[in-house]
């Protein structure tokens, strides 16, 4: 997997400086992700310069920018760890415990009679508690990122990210919960045992197939509205996408065959996401042969994968493998989301070239649009589970807010937020479902 | 068990109406335990009148004052619920997430380095997430203040209590876990299956004796600071006590025999606590004869209450049980701690009149001087576990800050917490020990 590595370059101010270090960057085959000037003086610049990199990769390219007469390789960046310093959340009062008579009633004795309160209508912890408003955000670190199962202490900075966003959002309180435990039925039992602790459950990073048991168990076990993320997150935001691609381009995902490159959480969210929509033809594709006999469960159809990329109106592909789609095999008229990140598997441009009457890549499909609205909705409503027909709301609510040619509306814009939130709160409250 | 019920009583503004009705409060048998005249206009007054009630206790008190002449009884506050209103903690994002930039810094992509760092190197951890400022505030709701078994999530606005106390006056975030399970192995794995997430693990509000295993359980399986604060936050706190105890009446803890009335989860914590400071002499009290096996496998000596009395020079109660203690029994010269809220065994005007040299009640022992500190202390100096040396050091700093003829000093005042994070934080880095 590709991660950022931030540089910081010093050029000499005159024409041409920066042009020959960023040569030097091409020949290494490298594209620029970011660059911003973040010091000038006398006569000098400095520069900070994202690419994206192999963890692998030859570094010998720092000493081969140093190398030049005009620049300087200051070192990497510390810019990313730092914004990481002692964590990126943490808790308030929300009342400050000022004075003895405050004390004496958020604390003991007056504490007490809300215990009662909440022991005679276990309700009234929705309006005396922080419940209704807190996220567990569970994980095992078994598929973080795209880096695997590197174990859930070191997958705590992404639990953390994520209820970063919860708060700075929508206002909810997120709670990382790291489980040292792979087996699902340990992991269902752990979570079970504190799930009263929390308003609601986002899974998160959990790898396939071990994910669909623990959330179906968790499911059927809990009274509280439980989310993989990873599938149903990334399911309601490429619903988004496509709803807006068939727009731009007249295809109706409902009357079309869609084909699903990629069967792992994601793409069998997605799969899931979209029969609930109405797409009633989907062609599936997987390496792994229990990922396409999950798809044939559900009602699809495994297919290899130029069959699929011969016959799909739709191609929708979340392998992770980068230019896995080759140009040839793109049919005039398709509608193609390649969404894997850094590297799609295939170039927008390149499909459209092909004749692709839409192409989009994943750069701005990001999970942070879906999932802070849909536990916020829930969790309003007091959902008892998240339904299809709240994902659903959910996508359309983020397809609505797109302008112009997006696929997706800006994430950090919180009205996108609070409109997805309303969504999926009013889906949550139609009589008879959720 | 009594708790609070804030009254709202509106008299005519002239002199005797206030004492009318504080009469009929008398006649009732109440004390009170805080007055405050929130508005006064047009020739009334409307007062607030805090008693503390059983939840049994007669209401019809109510109606009398409303009868008289010169009052109207309003109603009942709902200032404690409206304090408890939401919650009373909630997340923040330590950094705002208010950009494109920032966003790729603390979610996807830059995330991934960090959670690469921490797979190398878990103890990076502490430096870039908020594990060493978090802990986890685990209880099952068994023994919940003095009110018992009313469950897990009854507890919780209790849990919520120490979070904003942990978050007001020393920068932690508490994260409250309700455990919805009283079989101690259960707790003790499901506690376990999630500890990684959280830097230490305060354990709250379980009942005696289970208290005991689950702890030492945890304490053997876990290489971070475990600690059940009904037994070991009340041991500092009521040492913090007795040695200013004391200083005030020439007795010194070490050399005398100490008396433990009530051996349940605090009671056995103090006479552990005591037994370490150096106390060699300890008898111990209790109705339950597994309690009383305890002590004496800890070295002390169970006796009956009247020859507790008879022998003991320093005498500690945390029974609960009001006027356990009769007038009768008190020896010249003792020191008396009756520690149960909000009614001591023995009132300390009573014990000193029957010749006591020295007596207090609870009512300034609260574990709030004692947990902040300890916690922040253990973390700050990455401690394994906490030792008798770091509890002993935090009871040296409490008492030490008293002033004049306090037992304890302010539990607001945030230099006090200050100071006892700096004292356990040194005993945790003593060579040798922690």
């Amino acid at each position: 997997m590709k991660i950022p590595e931030i540089l910081m370059v010093e050029t000499v101010h005159q024409p041409g400086s920066l042009a020959k270090v960023l040569q030097v960057i091409a020949d290494a085959g490298l594209a620029i992700e970011h660059l911003s000037a973040l010091r000038r003086d006398q006569g000098k610049t400095l520069w900070e310069i994202t690419l994206e990199m192999d963890e692998e990769a030859d570094r010998s390219l720092y000493e081969r920018i140093g190398q030049l007469p005009i620049a300087r390789f200051v070192g990497k960046s510390d810019r990313v760890f730092n914004r990481h310093r002692g964590g990126k959340i943490h808790t308030v009062a929300s009342l400050p415990i000022n004075s003895r008579q405050v004390l004496r009633d958020v604390y003991t004795p007056g504490v007490a009679r809300v215990c009662l309160a909440i022991q005679k209508d276990p309700q009234a912890a929705y309006e005396f508690t922080a419940l209704g408003s807190t996220v567990a955000i569970v994980t095992n670190g078994t598929a973080v990122l795209g880096l695997g199962n590197i174990g859930a202490l070191a997958g705590l900075p992404v639990m953390e990210g994520k209820a970063a966003l919860f708060a700075d959002l929508v206002g909810l309180s997120g709670v990382p919960i790291l489980i040292n435990d792979t087996e699902p039925q340990r992991v269902v039992e752990i979570v079970t045992g504190i799930a009263t602790s929390f308003g609601a459950i986002q899974l998160e990073d959990f790898a396939a197939p071990e994910c669909f048991e623990i959330e179906r168990q968790l499911r059927a076990r809990l009274q509280k509205p439980v989310l993989h993320d990873d599938q149903h997150g990334t399911a309601v935001v490429t619903l988004a996408a496509l709803i807006n691609a068939g727009r731009h381009s007249g295809v109706d995902p409902r009357g079309s065959v869609v084909g699903q490159i990629g069967l792992g959480a994601a793409g069998t969210g997605i799969v899931r996401l979209l029969q609930a929509y109405g797409v009633r033809h989907v062609l599936g594709t997987d390496r792994n042969a229990g990922a396409v006999a999950r798809l044939v469960a559900s009602g699809g159809e495994g297919v290899t994968l130029e069959a699929l990329m011969q016959r799909a109106d739709i191609v929708i592909a979340t392998t992770g493998v980068k230019g896995l789609i080759k140009p040839q095999w793109v049919r005039k008229g398709q509608v193609i989301l390649a969404l894997s990140n850094p590297d799609p598997e295939i170039e927008p441009l390149v499909a459209r070239e092909q004749g692709a009457a839409f192409a989009a890549d994943g750069k701005g499909i990001n999970n942070v649009l879906a999932f802070p609205g849909l536990f916020k909705g829930a969790l309003q409503a007091r959902a008892r589970s998240f339904s299809d027909a709240m994902l659903m709301a959910a996508a359309d609510a983020i397809a609505g807010l797109a302008q112009g040619d997006e696929l997706v509306p800006d994430p950090l814009d919180k009205a996108v937020h609070e409109k997805v939130t309303a969504a999926v709160r009013a889906a949550a409250e139609l009589p008879g479902l959720a």
